[in-house]
Order: C-alpha cells, then sequence, then structure tokens
C-alpha cells in the first residue's frame, strides 16, 4: 500500500483526446485530497457500450478525458472529513476494495430529493470529465481515481472477482434501475432488444426475479446463444425473423404478446418491434439509446387502446446500486458472468483493448491495472 | 313503474345509422331479460366526445347504433339469476337509480384477471354496439337500456344529481383511471393539455389528490376561464402561447417543468408540447387521442435522459369506476359540475343535441329522457 501522506504519488492515464486519434499514455502527481474525497489505486475496468461509443464519435464528450467508468479498486486514502461509510453504512479504510456510483451528485439538489440522484446538479460523472491536471483522475483507464464527495461507494467481499465487481456501478446497476421502472417481473413474460452486457444482465435479474418466460432478440447469433445461458429461454435473430417473433408471442402468449420489454441495442427498429411484441397493458423500458438517433413514429392510439407505457431510464439511483450488489453478491457464480468479460488488456493496451472491443463487439473487455 | 311481467314493454330509441345522416326515432319492443340481466328505464344520457367523433364520422363503429353510454337509469326488472348485488355488494332492487360501466366483460379472461377487465375477451360496449331488433336497448339514446351479465352497477343515492351520475360511467371514471395510471399526485405540479369534461374533472380530481399546483392549456379561451373554477391555476391558450408555456414552466417550477401532464385533447401536437414541458423523471398520460392521427416523432434518447414515462390509457377498470363514484359523492357540489351540462335536450331532440355540440363544443349536453 502506497503511503500517500509521506510520499508524492504520480500514476498513468490512457488519455482520449478525440475519435480517431489513438489514446496517449501519460504520467501525472495525484492531487492531494479535498474534504470528503477517497484516493482508489484501480484495479480494473471494463469497457462499457457509451465508452465506445465516445470513442467512435458516436456521441460527444469534454476532451481530452480518462475514459471508463465501470471500476473497481483499492482505497489508499481517505480524508478525514469524510464520513468513512460505504452506502450500506459498512466501515471504510484504506485496503479495501470497493466499487461507487457512477456519479458523485448533489444530495440537497431537487433532483436527488425527488429520487433521481444521477440527474443533481451539480453532478460529477466519472469517465466523462475534462482532465484538466491536477484533475485527471477521475475515470477507469488510469491507475488512481479520487473520489468526490457524495460518491455512493460499496464495499466489496473478497469472494466477488473483481472484473465483475467492475462491472457493478454501471452496466448491473442501470439494468436495475429498468427492473424497478418495469415493476414487478414474478410471472411476466419478457423479451429483451439488444443482448449485449446489459441484455444477459436483465436476463438473468429477471430470471432470478421469477420471470415466466425469457425472450431475447438482437441481430448476432453468437450472443443470442451465449445469452441462453443467463436464463433466456427463446431467441430471435431479429434481422432474419422480425415479423415471426412478433407472430410467434401473439399466437403463443395468454394476452398475445409480452408483458415487458426492455430496449438494450438503443436501435430505433428494434424500439419500434418491441413496441408492437407488446400484450395489451404492456411495458416498454428504454435504457439503450443514449445517442442521436432519427426518432420513432408512435400511434397515440394505438398507446391508449393498448394501455401501453413506455419508460425511459438513464444511469440509477442508490437503491438500484444496492440492488445490484445484491443480486451479484447471490449471483454471480449462477451464470457465466465472468466469461461475458471476454478479452483482458493492461492500460498501456487501452488502444488495442478498444479497438478490439468495436471488431468484435466481445460483451466486454477488461483492462487489469 | 312498468310492471315488466304482466305486459308488453316497448320503447323508443334514436337510431344513428350513418355520419351525415340524421337520427331517426324509431319504436321497438323491450325482449325479455337473459340470464344475470337487469332492465333499466334509463333517465339521463350524456353525449361523450367520443359520441360526436363518430357522429362526425371521425372514427367508425357499427351501425345501425343506438348512442350514448354516459347513462343513469331507474331499475325495472331484475332476472332472477343476477346476483343482485351493485359493485360495492349493496342489494338492488327494481326502482333504485344506478349507473354502470361502460362495458360488460369476460371475469374469466386473461385480460379481465390481468386488471384489465375492459379489455377482455368477448366484451361488449353500451353506446358501440350494433342495433339489431330484438337487441336494440343497449345506449343512452333510448328510453331503456338491458344491462348485460357481468355489467358493473353502483347504486346512486338520492344526493347525486341524475346529470351528473350519467357523467360518471365514462369521463369520470377514465379519469380516475389516469390519475392512478400517473401515481401519488401529492404535491405534484401538473398539466392538462385539453380542458373539456374530462379535462375538467382531472383538475378537480387533482386538488382533491393534493397537486401542488394545477396547469391547464387549450385553444379555447372560454373553456379555460371556465377551469378555474375546477382547480386550475394557470391557464395556457396553446394556439397563441405554445413557446411561452415551456418556457414559463422551465422557468418556475422547481425541476423547471411539471410532473405530471395528462393529455385529455387528443391532439398530436398538445401531446408533443406536454412531453416537451415534462420536468426530469415526468409522467405523460394519454387518454385523448382515441381516433387515427399521424403519429408523435419522439426522441429516444429524450426519453431517456429525462427518466420520462408516458402512459395509455383507455376506459378503466373496476377500481377506477368505483374511485370516480366516491370523489363524485364527495365534491360534486364542491365545483360548478352540474353547470357543466350546459345545454339539455329530449330524446326526440337528438339531432339537435348533437348538432348543437359539434357547433357549440359545450362541455357537455344532456339528454333528459
Amino acid at each position: 500500500m502506497i503511503n500517500y501522506n509521506k510520499e508524492t504519488v504520480a500514476g498513468t492515464v490512457a488519455l482520449f483526446e478525440a475519435p480517431g486519434k489513438d489514446f496517449t499514455l501519460k504520467q501525472y502527481a495525484v492531487r492531494p485530497l479535498e474534504p470528503g474525497e477517497i484516493l482508489v489505486k484501480n484495479q480494473y475496468t471494463t469497457i462499457c457500450g457509451s465508452d465506445l461509443h465516445t470513442f467512435c464519435g458516436l456521441r460527444e464528450e469534454p476532451s481530452p478525458t480518462v475514459l471508463g467508468h465501470e471500476i473497481a479498486g483499492e482505497i489508499i486514502d481517505i480524508h478525514p472529513t469524510h464520513t468513512g461509510m460505504d452506502l450500506k453504512g459498512r466501515e471504510l479504510k484504506a485496503g479495501d476494495r470497493v466499487t461507487w456510483s457512477i456519479f458523485a451528485g448533489n444530495p440537497d439538489s431537487v433532483a436527488a430529493k425527488a429520487g433521481m440522484p444521477q440527474k443533481s446538479t451539480p453532478l460529477f460523472k466519472y469517465g466523462h470529465a475534462l482532465a484538466n491536471a491536477p484533475d485527471v483522475f477521475h475515470g477507469g483507464l488510469g491507475e488512481y481515481c479520487i473520489l468526490k464527495a457524495n460518491t455512493a461507494i460499496l464495499l466489496l467481499p473478497q469472494e466477488i472477482p473483481v472484473e465483475i465487481a467492475a462491472t457493478l456501478n454501471c452496466s448491473i446497476s442501470t439494468v436495475a434501475g429498468a427492473l424497478r421502472m418495469a415493476g414487478d417481473i414474478k410471472g411476466k413474460h419478457v423479451l429483451i432488444t439488444g443482448i449485449g452486457h446489459l441484455g444477459i444482465t436483465c436476463a438473468a435479474m429477471c430470471r432470478e426475479a421469477g420471470a415466466a418466460r425469457i425472450y431475447a432478440a438482437d441481430i448476432s447469433d453468437k450472443r443470442l446463444n451465449d445469452a441462453r445461458a443467463f436464463g433466456v429461454s427463446d431467441v430471435f435473430n431479429l434481422a432474419e425473423y422480425d415479423h415471426e417473433l412478433k407472430a410467434y408471442l401473439h399466437d403463443t402468449l395468454p394476452l398475445k404478446g409480452v408483458d415487458v420489454v426492455f430496449d438494450m441495442s438503443g436501435s430505433v427498429a428494434a424500439m419500434q418491434t418491441g413496441l408492437e411484441c407488446l400484450a395489451i397493458g404492456g411495458t416498454a423500458v428504454w435504457i439503450g439509446a443514449v445517442f442521436p438517433s432519427k426518432g420513432i413514429t408512435i400511434d397515440p392510439e394505438n398507446i391508449i387502446r393498448r394501455l401501453l407505457t413506455i419508460r425511459g431510464l438513464h444511469n440509477y439511483n442508490f437503491t438500484d446500486f444496492e440492488y445490484a450488489y445484491d443480486f451479484m453478491l447471490a449471483n454471480w457464480n449462477r451464470y457465466p458472468f465472468l466469461q461475458a468479460i471476454e478479452k483482458e488488456f493492461s492500460l498501456a493496451e487501452a488502444q488495442k483493448a478498444f479497438t478490439y472491443a468495436v471488431a468484435n463487439k466481445p460483451l466486454r473487455v477488461g483492462i487489469r491495472l
């Protein structure tokens, strides 16, 4: 463990400057902690779909930046003004392994008080901020991360692998939020469009929540096949069988459609198909489309006569974060979540990791720090 | 009271054959009751917006038909196989004044068991069925109505005026359903687009449910002015002040928009404006657009990043029907609901009543039978 009080600590980050430009490895001194902050030595970062969107220029973030927000690490130092507690009220100390919310919010803001801490003002998001020395250690593609005041932290028990712990604070928690938005899943027929990491997590979470049957649609046969191990019963390649999916659900389900559809793909066509596959009274939860699209035309008469609900969710609240944590502790080894981290790279290989992820579309690639 | 057992009863209906064709007054014998049925002598019918849509050809129903589904009447006879109970378990007898659900459903169907009796199969809807002698007495524009088995009936106490009782089984109950879909209204900022009879009812119901402030938007200054008596604080003429509405809510509300928007107008422009006026985490409930439209283009990224919910509702369930009844018993004389029945006609004047309603857009016209 680094004795942060007695020596100057420096660390490397892989800086992202612009789409099409290679990551640059740079060293910076770690600045002293401010009130309420915690210094963490990053151990593992998984690359999220939104990191890839930024990398490809599909969406724009402040730059230069240190990407990566699905992170697990070890506490190096805690500022004396920090409560010293994690989200569950457990004591934190140097050497503890932790993960933390993707955002540091303002608990006194109107949105936070309304149950949406992820939309509070001001808001800081790890892996999404301008790298402006000495403020550079706020992403997963760096050796350290300074956790700002009002970051929700969760202590990680030894048994949970660090690779899985890293995914907790984005993919798993967002899916937990999606289930909250969908309401009780017990006995429901569920369709998941887009069966990447969010999709497989959603399948496993719905299965554990007692779904009657889980259907998955994607354009990749490989992903669809992999999904079966996460609780999916029936798979549909949307590129080939679009009409068949709707017809199949109509002919086989008691209400002629699914009760809930989760869109994890962000594809306008998939969201449209999802709406058509809903039973009367059904709910569509959209979380995938966090980038510009051409929009979806919906028929209000159809929404009304069929009693449909459409709900959007971005990020998650603290309840979701805890639900995700509890779910993963109980289930990480009951489903092949570890295999979902399909390939691993070092920080120096950041460019290679991103290029690989874009080309091969693995569920996740990991960066071991 | 007619002694139905001892004489042949005949009654008049105002038959609707096609848009643009005058109503025809016709006399028919009332057929004997079948198991589970109740014969009612209609006392009052209010003309709903959907009746006007059919009258104008904006939507198509089986014809010839006996329009009118917002009805209150007096029980003439009860088939011995009927439970003899209303929805609240109170005994029913000849001479009782009642209103009843717009539909007779099938309690054993999947939709009914899933809490959507209004979508059960088979389904019968008063004021929407083919008039095919001897089956003609199933609408409000007739002297009698035969209540089919599995119609939810509510006994009306003497104090509630028959004009108001008539509106219970469509407008008021649908609004009750809309509030159920919106979730807890207490402390919420609410916008209502389209302030006809559904809109004023929604305002009063939201006020009684503890809304923080109620905003109304419409294209009629008269309606907007009338709305103030139903609990609306701020009114906006959408035709003139579209951008100002959004800007005003953004500048004055803590979350920069309303928590809930109810669309009662069915106007695509109003629904679009409503979505733009929502705060982060807000909910849009649509019930107005029960006719074809050009559709609405929505941006999934906006729905997701702003955590928005869109919910459609058509008709209502039994909980809503009871909520509407309890609400109206407690509040009918606390708001000018009686004045909302702006003009009254006889059954023989059905043509005049509809023509007047289309030309003058009163909140409701009534037919006293």
